[in-house]
């Protein structure tokens, strides 16, 4: 039985499952990332939500195929040192060598969460066959992965699929790249919410002025709100056309907080898509919702062990 | 001996070699495009050029490999029926059957002819080696060809490498694929002429008003000629950092007339480069002048048959 450990490792959770190979999940754990807490720490909450996963899927480490892992980046690819900006515990931690160590298996494959994603939704999820996919998350950063000609795209150093810092526009606000005007600084949730906030919006009640609650006051016709998020889904919808025409792709998949915001985000987007989206090949790509929701990381992150033809690469020292 | 023909069918001029293995031309000629004449016409003077080319070579059709062609979008791909903007001849023009059948050989493989000078470059000029190369020409139009993880790639319908309708300014002009904004709307070498000239630029003397003459005013000091160059180079830059941000390219190889204007055009550009492709991946990118002049759409189209593997695809009806 080829089961594989995937992990997806965020700033926010801890996420494990164990997957077999036609993407079953069999078992799986979430926890908090435990905040503030040091590199060690950080490693063994992972270990035991890995360790909870496959108690649930009743496998031992002996079992498993591979570890597939799905993290924020930077990183140091294929090596899979990992620096994540929103998990300042570990950097150039050696997450790869630790958990082939911990496993005694190898491949453990590491690439980037929004790689992962992009993958998880080219197998099973909106991008399911398509020969050429972008996977497209807009959330507290703006990433993304690319699957073209059926194979995953690592780029020259597996940095492929960066489509935050695609421009959209070139007078724009300065993004944490250093450079200014990139999809993220636009786009991303906590520039949608400050840009609102900056205009004098003010989420209802006691509420947190979060993403959710300005999809809430846009659904219900603050036109701050509104402006905001069409600011940020001409935004998008630029970018992807921008792909489209470029890479000629058959599916873009959005996921991400933003992404479940309605027609306040969608509408834009699907707008500016088509405006700039105008020749034939280009206007046909589909631009979708992303299906497979907290699962789409998990998923590709297995997907790196599970197929290794099409979504997976040679990792160092085997 | 593994001989192609290659053909490089342009609005200007019909070109053809005879190429080998290790890409010397072993026969070539080049005459001018029969303007306004018929189908047929256009079809008999390309054989002609064949012809003399094969002549050159010594060499007779039983000895070619196959034959490649880079012939001007839009196109039917693989079918390779072809209707280029520039040539109103040919609408949905049967060429790679027809050449297949006047050669009685396979494969006849017909791509976009920026994509076979994409290819050029990648196996004999600036990106030689690269596993990751965006080809650019900034020409009449504005087109490109990707070569991702040491392959051509063709994207779904074999539109892949549409560089030239990237978004680059989101309010900018119109452009004749129906967007707006496009960089072919901004950079391409008459919308470069033509901002110079709506500016109030005049060519010296009785020249022509072209990019050669705004090229030389740009050099002697003209300002509006400086700024229209400077406005097309930011748009390519910004559009090239793009590109480097979202495929992490190791090589962008820039051709085409304006890619010969010296400072005016590469400063800009440059500089854009800089300031958007900020990541360490992206700003190592090489971003360099093409290298093999008239010869790479030539070397491209006779490598699709020479080096399948890397640059070839299965044609229909073999």
């Amino acid at each position: 039985m080829a089961v594989t450990l995937a992990l997806d490792v965020g700033g926010t959770k801890l996420a494990a499952a164990v997957v077999d190979a036609e993407g079953r999940v069999l078992g799986r754990s979430r926890v908090p990332t435990p905040a503030g807490s040091g590199p060690e720490t950080l490693y063994e909450t992972l270990l035991a939500g890995a360790a909870a996963a496959m108690r649930g899927a009743d496998v031992i480490p002996g079992d498993l195929s591979g570890v597939g892992v799905g993290c924020g980046g930077p990183m140091r690819w294929p090596e899979g040192s990992v620096s994540p900006l929103n998990l300042p515990a570990w950097r150039d931690f050696p997450l790869r060598r630790r958990l082939a160590k911990e496993f005694g298996v190898e491949p453990v494959l590491v690439h980037n969460d929004a790689v992962a994603l992009a993958v998880g939704e080219h197998w099973k999820g909106a991008g399911a066959d398509a020969a050429n996919l972008l996977g497209l998350t807009v959330s507290t950063g703006v990433g993304g992965g690319l699957v073209l000609g059926g194979h995953l795209y690592h780029g020259t150093s597996g940095n492929g699929g960066h489509v935050g810092h695609m421009v959209v526009e070139p007078d724009g606000p300065a993004c944490a790249c250093g450079g200014h005007g990139c999809l993220e600084a636009v786009a991303s949730g906590p520039r949608t919410v400050a840009r609102a906030l900056a205009g004098g919006w003010r989420p209802a009640g006691a509420a947190s002025p979060d993403g959710v609650a300005l999809a809430a006051a846009a659904a219900g016709g603050d036109p701050l709100a509104a402006e905001s998020f069409a600011r940020s889904g001409r935004a998008v919808g630029l970018a992807v056309a921008s792909c489209a025409n470029l890479l000629d792709l058959e599916v873009v998949a959005v996921a991400g907080g933003l992404s479940q915001s309605g027609p306040a985000f969608w509408g834009p987007l699907l707008d500016a898509f088509a405006a700039h989206a105008r020749m034939a090949f280009a206007a046909a790509c589909r631009v979708v919702p992303a299906e497979l929701a907290g699962d789409a990381g998990l998923l590709g992150a297995a997907a790196f062990v599970l197929l290794p033809d099409r979504y997976g690469w040679d990792p160092p020292h085997r």
